[in-house]
């Protein structure tokens, strides 16, 4: 039978209900999709138009990073080692409020997708502004993406109040209709900055479109304590109460919980996104893990955006994640590296309700993978392929990733995006950026 | 003036006591020792028998591993995900004991400094058996070493017993003495592993030969509740009581300690390493980095070995270091980029007496250096470079690295190992070590 793509792995990591792992296999991908999975053997019945041959290489489910700002990367490293409020208020809002318009969301859009795509994520899910450029560079680097409609209750430079706010969100979404790789959710910013009668007319819209909602929420203990303050109740029992709480709806951060938010969280299959990284660097808390998937909460992982992580290393965050869960429990054996890959990758397409197309190798899927060579001094000897991965591989040794069976990276060159180019403009951006590096802020 | 090397770095990261760091900047070597350094423009007045051009670049004083066990790099990544007495009573000791003989720590030690020089790390600070092989792939890859003479209250296929471990100790540190690169210390495993009557003998050897003490103490908090539960007192307070707190002693770990103990090792001058992702992975506690550095301690940093990490990547170790302290803390602005590079670096100098040698760029100093080439898309743009090494930069990056003016890596290659060899002998090692892999350790 002829196909369109074959790759010979010397691992294939399913992250399928079993997480197998399959040694000396080949997937088979007809246009956008895997059609098998079989020992190399027994691959020959198949001709492809292109066989890809990883013989020192494990092949994955590209990543799905659950939570992210890509558009922030201009920002990222511009004002580390501050204190959240200083950070917020004295660096990044000032910057955003100054530079972050159309250009700034195209190029730094840019400049993460490049990221993303030479770290294995083939899926993310962002907020931002100016989501028309966002929409567009997406489309341009063929990655599949999910992308926030953001509601904030104040005006930005892309627009001034809700009925704007959702209009043109919900124009962007039109633009894009045609292609399937691109979605939309509607993004409110977190409930600290959207009120209740914003959040009403948001809901029923959800149902109506068929859209989820992404939103930040107990990112830190002063934000569960000030809701308490203001509204009597935490984000959660204020979002639960707004009929909010449903598998449509993907919380990010979710630090300081009960043990009774944990429970209503998992009655209402809330989607958690754990951004360890982020949390760790403005000291947010810490995000209960085990807790929530002891619970049956789908935990998804996110990196955060370039200012509040400085990566988006989808790689990085899974060994954060499965470290900082043992450390945080006291338990070693807490969050193991197969279940922080399962939050990279299958957890993170059941968020976004992608869990039928992507997040696993398995026949029926797209074809959205990642080839990383386990061949040098740091990931050998290999005992368990999957530790390897999480504790001691690197995202520089990802050589090849593919969205619907097209190659977005061959050979650790990207082919739908230009990476000097990319290198170029970020360097311009620094020029312009670097004015409003804030003096209290010492270079050294 | 006809000087041996001058290297054109972006940026000179120097360490030194105001952590200046110098763009556009040449050092200049005089065969092992750092004799200027200037702006680019000046240096015409040095000839030179190699230039490197490192437009791209930042050089670094290579890092200084504090605490390690290099031939553990053949167990990496054994025996994940496990409780911790599970994970050394049932994987590491069994496959020590059956097979850490001299070939094991000869192929170990030359994987782990193989991956060290490529991660940057031009001297670190050893613990392990057999050390006449480690001292001897040392001296091979022209690496700096701190080599830790072992001692432990029971027989290994090294030692039989107390007098043996010292005396096959010294007289591998005899037969190394011309070796200006090579040093020793006295290496105890820990307070609960060598009693006070060991103790008692070496610490006036300390003395009589010149060598530091390099030990683990309070790793959990379960170690100093049994330390009180047997001797009425913590192993630190044990060793106080046995004269041995001093700047000649570096103590590893360091969890669980209260605000007395915090105090005293500041008063005696003791040396801490700090092993995050170590105290992680087998979920030891948090060393409290903040308040020991608050209170004038010096806090080196370590990887520990291989097994228990599961890299020897000091640029990673010193994120994970930043990153932990402000979650654990609950301060954004605690341990900030250029203090987790001063821990990886003039800290670990200090640790093991090589302040005035090592640890910085500074005239007079060895250069001992790394080079990293930061023009890649995951450290641009750069607003603050000690920032993007730590928070953004991998250690693929690191191109270039020389100890003592010579170079041990030219442009990713390493010049005095093998690593194709070491690659080859590491994938044997694993054939015979898989047997061992114990089978309630699931692959997947």
């Amino acid at each position: 039978m002829q196909t369109t793509l074959k790759i010979n792995a010397a691992w294939i990591i399913t992250v399928d209900a079993n997480n197998s792992v399959l040694e000396h296999h080949s997937v088979i991908v007809q246009e956008d999709t895997i059609i098998d999975i079989l020992p190399q053997h027994e691959a020959h019945k198949y001709s492809a138009d292109n066989t890809i041959e990883l013989n020192e290489h494990a092949l994955l489910p590209g990543f799905v990073n659950a939570h992210t700002h890509a558009a922030m990367s201009l920002l990222k490293g511009l004002a580390d080692d501050l204190p959240l409020d200083e950070w917020l208020n004295e660096h990044i809002w000032p910057a955003e409020s100054e530079l972050a318009d159309e250009q700034f969301v195209k190029d730094g859009s840019e400049l993460a997708l490049a990221e993303m795509i030479r770290g294995g994520t083939t899926c993310f899910n962002d907020m931002y502004f100016f989501i028309d450029q966002m929409a567009a560079v997406a489309e341009q680097a063929g990655i599949r993406a999910n992308i926030g409609i953001p509601v904030i209750d104040f005006p930005t430079r892309w627009a001034q109040n809700l009925n704007e706010y959702i209009s043109k969100g919900l124009a962007v979404r039109d633009r894009f209709n045609n292609n399937s790789l691109i979605n939309f959710s509607f993004a409110p910013h977190a409930p600290y900055t959207v009120c209740d009668e914003s959040l009403k007319i948001i809901q029923p819209l959800m149902d109506e479109l068929g859209l989820s909602m992404h939103i930040h929420a107990h990112e830190t203990r002063s934000e569960v304590e000030e809701s308490i303050a203001e509204h009597g109740i935490s984000p959660l029992m204020r979002l639960k109460n707004l009929n909010l709480l449903s598998p449509d709806l993907i919380t990010v951060h979710m630090t300081a919980l009960t043990d009774q938010e944990i429970q209503i969280l998992a009655e209402h299959h809330v989607h958690v996104v754990h951004c360890p990284e982020s949390n760790l660097k403005l000291a947010s808390g810490f995000c209960p893990v085990n807790q929530l998937l002891n619970a049956g909460v789908n935990v998804a992982l996110g990196t955060d955006g370039s200012a509040s992580n400085n990566d988006i290393d989808m790689l990085g965050e899974m060994k954060t994640a499965a470290l900082l869960a043992k450390g945080v429990t006291e338990k070693a054996n807490a969050l193991p590296a197969h279940q922080a890959l399962r939050m990279a990758t299958i957890n993170g397409a059941k968020a976004l309700g992608l869990q039928d197309k992507i997040g696993s190798i398995e026949c029926g899927k797209q074809a959205d993978l990642f080839a990383i060579n386990l061949n040098s001094l740091e990931t050998q000897p290999i005992y368990d392929v999957i530790s390897t991965l999480v504790y001691s591989a690197n995202r520089s040794q990802i050589s090849d990733v593919w969205v619907a069976g097209k190659a977005l990276m061959k050979n650790h060159k990207l082919t739908t995006l230009d990476e000097k180019a990319i290198l170029e403009k970020t360097k311009q951006w620094q020029g312009k950026i670097s004015p409003f590096h804030h003096k209290n802020h010492k270079a050294v």
